[in-house]
């Protein structure tokens, strides 16, 4: 059985802050403390790119686990900023990793969701190909899309990137996922001439109507309720999101993780820098993770502690 | 056991002749019938994009199948050319074709290699996921970004998308499947600035050497010859690739298909077109499929007709 044996990422270290941009937009503090639930936004290095960021994410995972590269057997990227549209970002880090040639290697485009989907599609790409050791890679540097004048993205979005060790020895296994489209909707976050637009008032509606029913109902065919889950990792779209789906869901508020205040919302990358800094689970536990956005797009997973 | 139950495509009923450019270019009749073997190009019209192409294939999928999109579980998209960075073409096609909400969707980003990767990450995705029915579209319009003063690829790329459908009733099923990736090497095709470079000498050289070597390693893991395959189904980069992977491989020539001479190399989609293109084949016969290009990276499979 495939699942996550161990996740690293890498956040930059510069940081812009919302305080600095009240008058701007004319927003006080308790908008910026309990609304968005961002702080100051996490923003990489002009220099650094999508493939960049992946390889500073290894170095920590290497430096955590002592992963070698020579045995890696399946390399994915997902990425909605792209080093390039042609080639895939995978290649590129196949290369900088230096890579073997026999490691398969693909990009997944997808954006909030992508981490939960990617976490599917590579497992099962992996046991159906027989294959050992894994590298899922997310990275999304919105700094380099977002609009400095336009409040909707510009206090959200952080830089990141992080790297998933998936094998068949995990510490988290994954017991039952479930995905969702609303592709009509998909123009309510988008990207065009370089320029990212977000209809704000659109995703918080989705992310607290939609998302909640789906979570519902995977628990239920799964013979769980809402108490046995140990951990809710909701994508960090805002405190202001998290906040309703724990309402709607009628959580216990102290299983449900808020952390980006200090970086933001990191896009593909949100859940797993949320998973890495969990506290070690007993075995048994289960963790929910769901992810929503760009597409409109979902996917929920329930996770076991091995 | 999920594997692939129809193909249908689209080709741009527009064509780019070859001959019309001897003089541009200083090319002879002998160079484009039998060196690159493309006399026309298949141009899109310029309002088409990655999402409309994929639209017109499933239009004629489902006048071939009576497919019913109601019924379809997961959605992918395979893609260098997508409409926006933001969000995933699958999303946009999955809009306009009106699939269910609980339809997953994804893109892929590969070129060349595209198709066969995708069989294999759709197959074991819709396993994993207990799904029944799947689409796989790729979609590819060089159209966009090729420079019409360079020979390497003006002469050489055609637009086409082609949707598979993936059933658990399948028609072909796939018996294995080897992949890799030589990401330092991703730099000899590259779009940059919306316009694509590709080094002809380096491709050549990498589907030429590398390819055949990992055909006989497929094979010979799988106890097969390569008199056992009945038919090859190679990436149509050109003639003379495809002319040379034969020799390499000491192949009966009746078994090898090239098929391009009218519309170009369609990218991620020559190999489902061509699948499309094969008469009927008996239970037990196999066909080799081929994926080489972009990353650098390729997928080579074995199907076997059911």
């Amino acid at each position: 059985m495939i699942g996550i044996r161990d996740i690293a990422y890498f956040i930059p270290e510069k940081r812009v802050s919302n305080y600095d941009k009240k008058e701007k937009f004319d927003i006080t503090d308790e908008f910026i403390k309990n609304k968005i639930g961002v702080e100051t936004v996490a923003v990489k290095e002009l220099n650094d790119s999508s493939s960049s960021l992946c390889v500073k994410a290894f170095e920590k995972l290497q430096a955590k686990t002592g992963v070698d590269i020579s045995e890696i057997e399946a390399l994915i990227v997902v990425t909605q900023n792209p080093d390039f549209t042609i080639p895939q970002t995978s290649a590129i880090v196949h290369g900088l990793l230096d890579a073997p040639t026999h490691c398969a290697s693909f990009d997944i485009s997808l954006g909030c969701s992508g981490f939960v989907y990617a976490l599917s599609i590579l497992q099962s790409f992996m046991t159906a190909n027989r294959m050992r050791k894994g590298l899922l890679f997310t990275s999304d540097q919105y700094s380099d899309i977002v609009d400095a004048d336009d409040k909707n993205t510009t206090l959200i979005f952080g830089d990141a990137a992080a790297v998933t060790l998936l094998t068949d020895e995990p510490a988290y296994r994954s017991l039952d996922f479930s995905f969702g489209t609303i592709g009509k909707s998909h123009r309510e976050l988008l990207c065009s001439d370089k320029t990212l637009f977000m209809n704000g008032r659109a995703i918080y509606n989705f992310a607290c109507k939609v998302i909640p029913d789906d979570i519902r109902a995977l628990l239920e065919r799964n013979k769980l309720n809402t108490g046995d889950i140990d951990a809710y990792l909701f994508h960090q779209g805002s405190k202001f999101i998290v906040d309703t789906m724990t309402k709607r869901l009628e959580l216990d508020s102290s299983k449900v993780v808020f952390d980006i205040y200090d970086y933001g919302n990191t896009i593909s990358s949100s859940i797993p820098i949320l998973l890495e800094k969990q506290p070690p689970a007993a075995s048994g536990q289960k963790i929910l993770i769901s992810g929503f956005g760009v597409g409109l797009s979902w996917a929920n997973a329930i996770l076991e502690r091995v």
